[in-house]
């Protein structure tokens, strides 16, 4: 499949873009340069991905004025001060509104530079170049962009659509499987909440996805990208159904939040947060044993945490669940499952249950 | 009229709001109440503003949990930091999705809350309450917000439209002489760029206008956001049409940003610029001597200049000219007008009038 890639349109009216899937397409100018409409391009890549694949992209923009901006590499750099580095080199080169973006790296290179190309002279193109399968299943539909600040994950940003998501696969090849596994953990959701199918598929191949066979990580981001796609273009901006992404997340920022930045990457503290999630979907009757076991068995094939390993009291767990951007009031709506490939987005589940599932976990 | 106000329907889609124009609308709970959905609800005014009429809008939101912030005033505040300090207050407060901003006070307020409405959370609700004639009749239609950068006005910021606007005309009894004839410029503009009624209008009424009739200056707002949202309606994202609301203001920027801040208010340097644009549309044929002496005429009616008092040389204009955002590739794009109400935007047009218009101005 060199070179040919699969190609999802994500059909958002006017603002509708194609993502690009396969091997070797950093390689070949077109997928690139067909989304570039004036003569100035600007790179953002951080330290890590730079060194790797910068000059591969840069090498098919031999026709442009191209400058590139590389940030430090980390979460803890995902800040409107580096946004305004950005704005700096853009207007220190003099570029225009019809110059081009480009993220090249994971989740917070495209969080980043996805909000400078929203508010720059309020809106620029913006190609995403996603290099970690967490941002190529995640980042690639959905439009969010966005920093932290002091008080607040993700609270300062812009829904904005890129032009063109480029993913080759190939760019694995360089991840660690740590962050490997952390990708994965947003594929199983995407199966668990809505696409039973899907999930068995993963089921039977995991062993060779997790050889990174080219072919099915190509098939199995398709199919995650498909799957967000679709409840995107129903609820653009998240008034609605697209909470259901969220499944495993409330849970898992808690956990994030309350151990800080370092300690389980995103993707692993959601692997815990969905098994938080499915427990609590059989407490309240939905779920049965085998369906726990049956997610317990392949997120640890999949080399994720299911449990937490450190001590944490439930109180620190609660109160940071309750700060959720989606809390209404104080009270925790949850994305639970129905069953395996359903799932539904709830505040009214038993307080006792949610207590018991917590105390559980918790140690 | 008082209290009942003309209500102006801005049509964009799912994106579509109101006007509202009268007397003594602040005074009513209504017109701001209507369009806040949660119970959080931040204020953002100025020294200069809050002292005048925060109490009277505090007072019609005594149902909601109501906080403010005062910007000191100016154009040099309108920054990101100061954008940030609106985020560290809306985070400090625990203010969640469903709060509303109001932007309370003159262009630069309106400018700097909307933008900080359009990115905290990725977009929450606003509500404009100006209170310069200036941003009644220029920032209540086209969800421009933004902030400057060191190297450039506006280069920061979002289209995002308010969920209302709210123009009490009691409010101008507050602004001083100068400013509102700066505002008076912008409505000039719409009548010359494309409303020859209008303009006829305005030459009959001039004395009452100037001496802030009520029901007048109402409608004189209500014909200029009007003249406006046609505009934008065809072009929400400036693409094409909408440019031509920049009548005036490339020469006029020009002089701005030659002369730096506080020499020419925004509107007065309009004026000028407006005079150019007219003597140079005079002499590629298309307006008479006649038609010169009669726009000459009504700014001088309301007040604003019509030439460059200080000395300037061509070249430092010229230069900052074609620092525009509108220019393409160093052409400088002009509008001017083929008649008095009809005008258009283009770039070709005869270099030697340009100059000679450049040096006729200069001194």
């Amino acid at each position: 499949m060199t070179g040919h890639p699969k190609i999802l349109n994500v059909e958002l009216g006017s603002k509708s873009y194609p993502i690009f899937i396969g091997s070797e397409l950093l390689t070949q100018k077109s997928f690139i340069t067909d989304h570039i409409h004036g003569q100035q391009v600007m790179i953002v890549s951080n330290t890590t991905v730079a060194p790797l694949y910068l000059d591969q992209v840069a090498r098919q923009l031999d026709e442009y004025n191209v400058e590139f901006i590389i940030l430090p590499d980390g979460e803890q750099y995902k800040t409107l001060e580096t946004v305004n580095t950005i704005f700096d080199a853009l207007l220190k080169s003099k570029f225009d509104r019809t110059s081009t973006l480009i993220a090249l790296g994971g989740g917070v290179v495209g969080d980043i530079t996805g909000f400078a190309a929203a508010s720059y002279q309020r809106g620029i193109n913006f190609i995403q170049i996603p290099t970690t399968l967490l941002s190529q299943v995640d980042s690639s539909v959905g439009g969010k962009t966005g920093v932290n600040h002091d008080l607040g994950k993700n609270m300062i940003g812009a829904f904005f659509q890129p032009k063109a998501v480029i993913i080759d696969v190939n760019t694995l090849d360089t991840l660690n499987d740590r962050e490997f596994s952390a990708g994965m953990a947003e594929v199983i959701k995407y199966g668990l909440l809505g696409n039973a199918d899907f999930l068995s598929m993963i089921e039977e191949n995991i062993e060779l996805i997790m050889n990174r066979d080219k072919d099915l990580i190509t098939d199995v981001i398709f199919r995650s990208c498909e799957d967000k796609a679709q409840i995107v273009a129903l609820d653009e901006f998240e008034n609605g159904k697209r909470a259901l992404l969220n499944l495993g997340h409330t849970f898992g920022h808690g956990i994030e939040n309350t151990f800080g930045y370092g300690v389980y990457l995103h993707g692993e503290a959601v692997s815990i947060g969905m098994h938080m999630a499915a427990m609590l979907s059989m407490l309240e009757g939905d779920l049965s044993k085998e369906d726990i076991n049956r997610i317990q068995n392949l997120l640890s094939k999949a080399n994720l945490p299911t449990t937490i390993k450190k001590s944490m009291d439930s109180e620190s767990l609660i109160k940071a669940m309750s700060l959720d951007k989606k809390s209404i009031d104080g009270n925790i709506r949850l994305v639970l499952l129905k069953s395996i490939g359903d799932s539904l987005i709830t505040g009214s589940y038993s307080k006792e249950n949610f207590n018991t599932v917590v105390s559980n976990f918790c140690h």
